[in-house]
């Protein structure tokens, strides 16, 4: 069975409160739609800062969500100086402390993550993949640089698509782009 | 059967011509030795630069050798507009070019590559884990991101010290430090 591959990049997930005091009548536009439903990459960035650096141009996702949210790679941490948690998104449990800067004000919060490996899927999928209650699963990636990934959680949302998403770091170490297929081992 | 892990950033080895366009009189010192015997790290840094980017501050390692090599992960190389080849040390076959940048001079020239996966090794100890007519083995690494490696190149030298290389890429994305230890899988 195999699944397509999203490799995300470091980005950010704002709830309204946090949208004003970072953009304040700036408006959200959609750029590109993602793959899953009702998800996009919108318009505007931020810049993520620590006492140690910054990193400039990081990607706003879109729509509003009820949590604030960064997620960065393993790499974007030891730039900042920091030792954010792998954690399934939406789960801050021990997030690390960061600034986001936009062009209207600051908002200075514990919302630092990393991303862990995760499928997106629907719950007829699940039922079908036989994954109903299977917590995570492996993946087989890679052509040169080949590996088996464990630890990938099943994400299941009413209208999840099909879809493996690995950070940048494990795209990187593994020579993977969007749009690559991965393999599952279930 | 256990190895320790290695993981290595990006850095640069220099052959004494290259060296003395880039440093002219100034002198190599060792700051830190490295596992393999006779390897260190040295007091010198360079630059590297390409047409879209810059990395500053690349570590030069010693001693000299027969060959100018930069060893970059594939972050490094979307950083600097590079796609650079997979390959092991001393193969500069396809790699890619980059200007180094010393204070006395600089090199422009095509020695850029992503190192491959790798296991240190003498001949006696690749008699003793039955890896003589082996080219490449897997690996076993991670706690929070499991991940089985393949396409781990057996590097045989007269005094090769048993340590298992990885560069960032691979060390990040399944959050592994120098130190850590890796399962051979034979």
């Amino acid at each position: 069975m195999e699944v397509i591959l999203g490799i995300s990049n470091r980005h950010v997930h704002l709830k309204e409160e946090d949208y004003k005091v970072l953009f304040g009548n700036i408006e959200m536009e959609k750029v590109k739609d993602l793959v899953q439903v009702g998800q996009f990459a919108s318009n505007l960035t931020v810049d993520i800062e620590t006492p140690k650096s910054k990193i400039s141009k990081v990607r706003v996702l879109g729509p509003l969500r009820s949590y604030t949210q960064v997620e960065l790679s393993k790499t974007d941490c030891y730039t900042l100086g920091l030792d954010a948690p792998v954690r399934t998104s939406g789960n801050l449990d021990g997030a690390e402390m960061v600034t986001i800067i936009g062009p209207n004000g600051r908002v200075t919060k514990p919302c630092a993550i990393i991303a862990n490996r995760h499928l997106h899927i629907n719950h007829e999928e699940r039922i079908k993949l036989g994954l109903l209650n299977v917590e995570k699963i492996s993946i087989e990636v890679g052509v040169q640089k080949r590996a088996i990934l464990h630890d990938v959680y099943i994400k299941e949302t009413p209208d999840g698509v099909l879809e493996l998403h690995l950070d940048t770091d494990d795209g990187n170490a593994n020579l993977l782009k969007t749009g690559d297929m991965a393999k599952l081992i279930i």
